[in-house]
């Protein structure tokens, strides 16, 4: 079943607030998200920052203990306007260095969704004929958080949040651990595009149409956010320093392959220490991000 | 002109030790390395661990202040005995569960540079087919440090080390800051193939035969060290822990653009901020390594 | 006034949750608080773990913006059983030296509020004479965070939480950002002793009796815990990895000499550069906890 | 025996270098030491920077698996003149803050060595009566490190080096790990005060003269640098971030009270837990250090 579904209010933390909409194994819905700091596809603000939420999602039949599976179908951009700051973020260059950053200002993007490209309104000397290819992502998804928690869509932890990975584009299935009934999904934070860690504190923020379909693996305990694409199976770890981040994502999937895919500790071990790629999430945000990824070529039994 | 070099001593640190062949700009080597044990192509052990080197080769004109290039011809392995290591490091994974981890003994591998694939000798249960293409690289390689210092081949800094990136294989060039006169040109630690982080501690080690072409660049100071294949350049940070190692590297990059192409403070940070991707080198050395990369078609005047 | 309060519930985040007391600016509460496993004055579990709070209380007048000030008149243990665990945390030591500690298993002290002092049930060999004195504190306490967020009683932030810092004990004034309206004050989570760090997971564990006072500083704005005792003044970060909670306590005692104390950036660095001390609150929490601290006697003015 | 040593050069590493008087088991060395920048006690520059040290001293008899034991019987200035910086450094405030940071210029201190007090030459607005306690320490000391090594005296290891803990007074005892044969002692980087961390960069910078016992501990191997004082045994540890530090420094305690007191791994754990203290000696090197303290009237058989 496909459920259309229009926003009212929207969150600034996740946590176990009143559900917007009731949804059944197997259901997508087609809905908005604002961008970061509230403004809709009209450019109009409707509701405060930081990056507000669209959701909580009741998906009947999901219960601590259990993952929920969301496949993004699609996220696509429902406006021409996106904006990103000037300066890198403080934390990602040297320290003595931040004396040298430029101000944190405002910058404006053209998106142009036909092209499949985004360009400057007013380019530095130098990037006059930057045209960045779109690559659609969610900044901020999630679940409800463990004990009653509510916590911020500034930062993340093992029930998602403000990841602000790139890989989070359509076509790929993200898995989330339940430790809330209902799991209470939760969306937002578009960027037409991104580089690696958000190094300047923002993507090319823009406010999306966004289709998703959701699904419960019953008793099917994970740690931390999981999924996959196309080539490879990934986990997410969520926490600082990025070295904490990696040790989660790394920790989890070592886990992955010796429950789901029948290797043991040492097999596990021989495996990812020779095939694993990484890749940064956001290294912006309190807490950082980071993706241990396992090409599924090399999974067992493929 | 080509020198043909066959190493008679090796070096356990990359210092101002006395220099084993003199080159001129433009000069090509073609030599070998050991492994990180000290084992050659007949897989006899000839010299000490860890991670010996060959060289050091003296550039002539090299000074302070200059930057070495070194063009990686080719990188290919000499003999087909690998070996790796069966557990996960304890410093990429979650605290509490280093608990669990196999011990750290040692895999062997079968490395054939006919169907450029590894397989392991005796493998464990699952990975009956894996078999895991080839993509040598050096593990370590760098110039003699600052000040007079001779520092360990188990570490990395500025001047290169045991960075133990996958990336660095055959074709592409790096640029080492020069601190010495002639430079001094140390390289070692073969992998014929690794994962991102180098998390068991080791690639598939093995010996290897090189070439390799020098230049020097005049008067053109980097601070750490640099490259670029047929697709990025990159930067490279060597530090603890990784958000050090991302920091050095992202500062050298948005040094990079502003001095040699053309953007400021300011067009730098929002080329960077969407266009930057991050690897992981190692994070299993004293000094982990973090690499950014920026893509050649995003720069200004490509 | 003078309020005798018993909890009859607990809670295991720092929330807005319905005020258990209403105080108003100058009164004082006299309370208890059960263990961080729930046990009460009776060694009877009354309620679920982590860290059960008492509270919140509501402190009249107590705005976002304003400081809230938590005088601690008496911490004193209400029965004689105490408990630890016998292994240091993976997270204080090497990585690698993980696997060679022991279990995380508990232990149990008699502690004796008329000699001060706590001794082991059952020694291990060398402890037979070991006598612990007695220094009674709270592992956790803070307000309701900012934009309606419940944060687990596991981890602190800006708003308290889970510091264990051995320095929080009778006699010392707390100050609190407060973030919701009626500050929202919680506590619990006392240790009978506790070494710096909290490396061990736990200090000696116990349930107290506990008397404070509140005030209200209106429109005051402060980032994150302050506090002082008889001889200095200090400021309270809390963050991975430490370095990071390191930061916080510095900027916030930076700020603090700047704006209280008539120094500028200048005098306040030359100041905080010979004079500052720092102590070690927690290295186990998910958050760990570093206090800047300044002897009074260097104050300006004093 | 003792023996009067004027230096005649100065190493800015810590290495293998040719020694400048050889020294029996028991022989004390009375000797000066330049200041960070190379100033002497006539305020005559006279050596490079970075930390020039005074040595190395052979001493008879020490191998690599000995323990060097260092006593500082007196560590006084001798003269007048110290610097310090104006502004605490990058990597001990919020990155953001960087930004508001004054500059990093120097401060000049009259250093009364009758009064034990410093006061600054041209006090900014608040601390004209500033007097600051002398408490003359050595920022910089240690032995030649492994694998033939010579490390910058600009970072620490576990052969010691710039470690900039203000615990290293006189009276103070060292217990250095011996690398090469005959130890290589050196030592340097004087400051009349200094507060903990560092956090300006420099403590007051001076000149000293040093009088120091060496005695050999054989075939005691010690993994990093350990001391004591009249009230704790501590362990050092060098490294970043500030938790690696720490995980050395209790790595190395929990070694020592195993090996020396007796304990098991259990009971040396149950003990740290509740009676560790940590200080923090630089947060402003390459190498952070932190040190763990054990008080002496703690240990099994005190």
């Amino acid at each position: 079943m496909i459920h259309h579904y229009s926003p009212v209010h929207y969150h600034v933390a996740l946590g176990s607030y009143a559900p917007t909409l009731y949804l059944n194994d197997g259901d997508t819905v087609s809905t908005t998200t604002v961008d970061a700091n509230g403004y809709d596809a009209a450019r109009q603000i409707i509701t405060a920052e930081p990056n507000p939420m669209t959701g909580p999602f009741f998906v009947e039949d999901a219960m601590p203990g259990d993952t929920l599976v969301v496949q993004f179908d699609s996220i696509v951009p429902n406006r021409t306007w996106g904006w990103s700051r000037a300066a890198l973020s403080a934390n990602v260059v040297a320290p003595e260095y931040v004396r040298t950053l430029p101000p944190r200002e405002l910058v404006n993007w053209f998106v142009d969704t036909e092209k499949w490209l985004a360009r400057l309104e007013t380019p530095p000397r130098g990037l006059e004929n930057f045209a960045l290819p779109l690559a659609p992502m969610l900044g901020c998804f999630g679940v409800a958080p463990s004990d009653g928690q509510a916590i911020s869509t500034v930062t993340s932890a093992e029930h998602g949040g403000n990841m602000d990975w790139n890989g989070f584009t359509q076509g790929v299935t993200a898995y989330l651990p339940v430790f809330a009934r209902g799991a209470l999904f939760f969306l937002g934070d578009g960027h037409a595009a991104q580089g690696d860690g958000e190094i300047g504190g923002t993507g090319v923020e823009i406010s999306m149409n966004v289709q998703f379909t959701v699904r419960v693996r019953k008793n099917q305990k994970i740690n931390t956010v999981r999924g996959e694409n196309a080539e490879y199976i990934f986990t997410v770890g969520n926490a600082r320093p990025l070295d904490g981040a990696l040790q989660i994502a790394t920790t989890e999937m070592h886990q992955w392959l010796m429950h789901e895919y029948g290797l043991d500790a040492r097999g596990a071990s021989i495996l990812m220490a020779q095939c694993i790629r990484y890749e940064v999430g956001n290294i912006f945000d309190p807490a950082y991000t980071m993706v241990c990824k396992m090409p599924k070529r090399f999974l067992p039994g493929k």
